[in-house]
């Protein structure tokens, strides 16, 4: 069996230009990296303006479980099925980020037969545009510490920067640091620390700014800090921006790949799922919709968190309406959420399924909250049975969704065509009805409290008082109308990691709120977040090398 | 008057592809960073070795002054010249750091008429080399951290550990921190700090790698640590460096632009000058003479450390024959080593001019103790009297060596045809005789002896015993066959930065040595070496913004 980089190695790539040229993407505007990737030209993106708009499809999931879903697996595979029944489709998906490749992770480029190439380039450097955001987030970091250091007149008060460091590396002992050691000449000591690139804000702003002024627009309002009087001290107050935005002007252009069959990607942008909202590029979705009559798009984590986020934050902010949405479920992760041990996986166990069903039920009627019509794709495995398919066919047919079994990671967009076929069908049939969950002025605790009883189906939301009264004042200083952005563990509908299944009546811990104010967001912390993962035991990366062509092995 | 950038970006620029079809690479082995930015395939390179090497010409300088000597400036010009004469000649220059841009120094890609493009891209990210070091550095650092965290096996003593992190960025408070603090799930507490990505060991060994193999061989040799028993740890032990080479794999590959004449230049790597060597790299360099009949090349600082280390390290290391040297020299310049102050270096003064001229004259003994074919290049300032200019010609035909009058920051290659006549007639008439100044099995301290009082004229070295006694060690342990790296100021023949002219008998004060077991040399440390830079009180970054039509503004 060939392994996910040997299969992504062997494959017959277009020339990129002739990608791009499938788009219908003039020469010029298409930025190579080499010969199979490429930036899109702002001038391109802009031509696009007057185009009307294609279908939007998002690809989401039931709860993970160690046991592996296949989302991203699963939205190559229905792009390439879409196109093979003739229906052209534009994926846009999130870059992936390198620290944990080196840790325990791997890529995120999908598996089997169905990847998005070139995998190694992808997952490691790509195109920049993680690095870009390094070294912006860097910059301002540095501008702040010197402007500390000089003396500056905004009367920032050292004890109270929030803004802190990023890297793209797990690096645990970068999480609780302090700075400014060795006398005067060195800088003032800062208690301070690293989080991985994906989490800084920055990366959350470059994935929903519309255009460059929406960008900077943004960066500006960034609050880096506090006053002794506790007013906010922004990004644009330590005239940082500029220097930014000429650092992310690129990283602002969307990436062109390819996927193995040859179809077209845009990979760009990846923002934590947790204290961000995990989505693709809002200038990527919105230019893929211009660009095909059918986008399909995924967000982080299980449709609790990634879909919630995808419907309130990313479609709201960006005016974007889904057209259908897909859940991914296996009969493998369905069982873990009937109470089967990971070991077990592969035995079966109808009680086990039958249990675990309900985490997929619980997602369909979420969806359907929503008003976007959904289809449940079955990411088959070898150890399924047909007895166990037929099972989870029986619940979706009970919900009224349409179901479709997919073989795509052992045959590639062939095996995803009943799933495509089935989606297009959806969408002709079954018009969007979507609408988020909550609306934008409605009081910040309330919209936690909205999503807690509604998607998670919480009993209550348990929060200090301190947290409440925080959320007030924001509202007073004009962040009420931004939408929440839950940080809480993506294996439950609850804030308890443990609680498998479909869960209700339970209380929602909400620990703490931050504010993004130029993500635009107000993120809901339940329960501990790791902003600066750290590597295992025995790291990938001491796996990893070059072979005697050049080639890299040990990357999955 | 334009800006050098407004200039760049009003250059008509060739597509890459053909400048690279003037150096006869297949479009096959280009591989490109956008419109006007390529790296050259492996491939590509390997096919050259049989052919025969072109004549590799130095560009150095006198000690530098506030007052600006422009010796990227003039290589560049010079390039040009000679490809206007009909020498096909290729650049082989540094990349610029991109901290730097944002505090004070500015670009390195020329000036006026005589730059690189594209300018902003060069100065900024480029094509990530820098990046990938970045990230390739910062993994040994985790992986080592991550290794103590899991309490592996090396034995290695977590007060011993000498590799610390970089950054791209000028940030005064990375120097010196505490990291893995906040309990036991975060780290351990470990003393260290960040340096600049230029200060890397890796990226040194970027610039001294004959191939990938050497590249690898070198990094599993860096020493990051030490045992209790002082014996010590490299790269190697920390299974680190399949994942490094992996990371490092395209930056190993020599980027290629042009100038603003459309002349090639390969442009690759660019070390420290004082903790490193300051050369660009062996493989772009040795690339570049078998591409072209003419290779122009530059060094770090002045001749007494840059043209030193590119001799004794570089050629040495590389098996490289420097054909000639050229010597740029400013009349203001002089002037200060004359004694004048910067505010005055526009009025005429020949009492100063001759003091001054004691510098280039020792510069010039120096390059013929190497045994290189010398010219003097003096670039020309808007100041500078006919008067002035004929002193300086007349002290160089006292001395016997050919001096061009140089006018290419104003007029382009056209300025410095002269200089590429004088320089193309020495190589014809002049063999050069090049040898590095000390045999590498010379013990080290006496390495460091040969060069301060052959180089620098300094009457002796002093040097604590501890150092004395460190370098015995290295001796012992297998290092003693290493070249030495000086870290003194660039500023003057001496240790001590007011010491301008042509100071002798003074004594060098040694103060600090550093193994870099991997770039393959030892760096002898005379006075303060400041490894991670800060920013001033205006950091440039603060002008730097981007336009109404997304060009960036700002940057020099």
């Amino acid at each position: 069996m060939p392994t996910d980089i040997e299969i992504a190695r062997s494959a017959k790539k277009r020339p990129i230009m002739d990608v791009a040229e499938t788009l219908q993407i003039a020469p010029q505007d298409v930025i190579p990296y080499g010969h199979d990737k490429a930036k899109i030209a702002a001038h391109h993106l802009t031509s696009l303006r007057a185009k009307a708009d294609g279908k939007l499809i998002l690809v989401t999931a039931i709860n993970p479980t160690p046991a592996g879903e296949g989302k991203t697996t699963t939205s190559i595979g229905l792009a390439d099925a879409m196109n093979r029944i003739g229906n052209k489709t534009l994926l846009s998906l999130r870059e992936p980020s390198l620290g944990p490749c080196f840790g325990m992770k791997g890529g995120a480029t999908g598996g089997g037969q169905s990847q998005i190439v070139p995998m190694e380039d992808i997952n490691l450097h790509f195109t920049g545009d993680f690095h870009a955001i390094t070294s912006a987030h860097n910059l301002l970091s540095a501008m702040i510490d010197n402007h500390i250091h000089w003396g500056g007149d905004s009367g920032i008060d050292p004890t109270r920067i929030s803004w802190r460091r990023v890297l793209d590396m797990n690096d645990r002992n970068l999480r609780n640091i302090v700075t400014g050691l060795g006398g005067t000449k060195n800088g003032t000591p800062i208690e301070t620390g690293f989080d991985i690139t994906v989490a800084s804000e920055i990366m959350a702003i470059l994935c929903l700014a519309r255009d460059m002024q929406d960008m900077q627009d943004r960066l500006e309002r960034m609050v880096i800090g506090y006053r002794r009087g506790r007013s906010p001290v922004t990004a644009k107050d330590m005239n940082a921006v500029g220097a930014m935005m000429a650092l992310l002007k690129d990283a602002m252009l969307p990436n062109l790949v390819q996927t193995l069959e040859g179809n077209p990607a845009l990979v760009h942008g990846g923002p934590f799922a947790n204290i961000a909202h995990g989505c693709s590029s809002v200038i990527a979705t919105r230019a893929a919709l211009k660009m095909a009559d059918y986008v399909v798009t995924e967000a982080g984590f299980g449709a609790d968190l990634g879909a919630e986020k995808f419907f309130n934050i990313k479609c709201r902010q960006a005016g974007l309406t889904p057209n259908a949405a897909v859940l991914v479920a296996t009969v493998r992760a369905l069982k873990m959420h009937g109470g089967i041990a990971k070991d077990d996986v592969g035995s079966v166990s109808y009680d086990a399924l039958e249990k675990g069903l309900a985490n997929l039920g619980r997602h369909i009627e979420n969806m359907r909250e929503f008003g976007v019509p959904v289809v449940v794709a079955i990411n088959r495995f070898t150890s399924d049975t047909s007895g166990e398919i037929a099972a989870v066919e029986a619940f979706c047919e009970k919900m009224g969704v349409p179901v479709a079994l997919c073989t795509h990671w052992a045959e590639g967009g062939h095996g995803a065509e009943d799933l495509a076929r089935k989606v297009t069908q959806l969408i002709e049939t079954t018009p969007t009805e979507f609408r988020p969950l909550y609306p934008s002025d409605m009081p910040l605790f309330e919209k936690i409290e909205t999503i807690a009883k509604r998607v998670y189906r919480a009993s209550r939301v348990d929060a200090p008082k301190s947290v409440r009264d925080q959320l007030k004042r924001w509202e007073l200083e004009g962040y009420g109308d931004f939408p929440v952005c839950m940080a809480k563990t993506q294996y439950s509908f609850s804030s308890d990691a443990k609680l498998f299944g479909a869960p209700d009546g339970h209380v929602l811990q909400l620990r703490d709120v931050r504010l993004s104010a130029g993500a635009g967001f107000i993120v809901g912390i339940c329960g501990e977040i790791v902003t600066m993962p750290g590597l295992p035991r025995r790291p990938s990366a001491e796996s990893i090398y070059l072979n005697s062509t050049g080639q890299i092995e040990g990357l999955s």
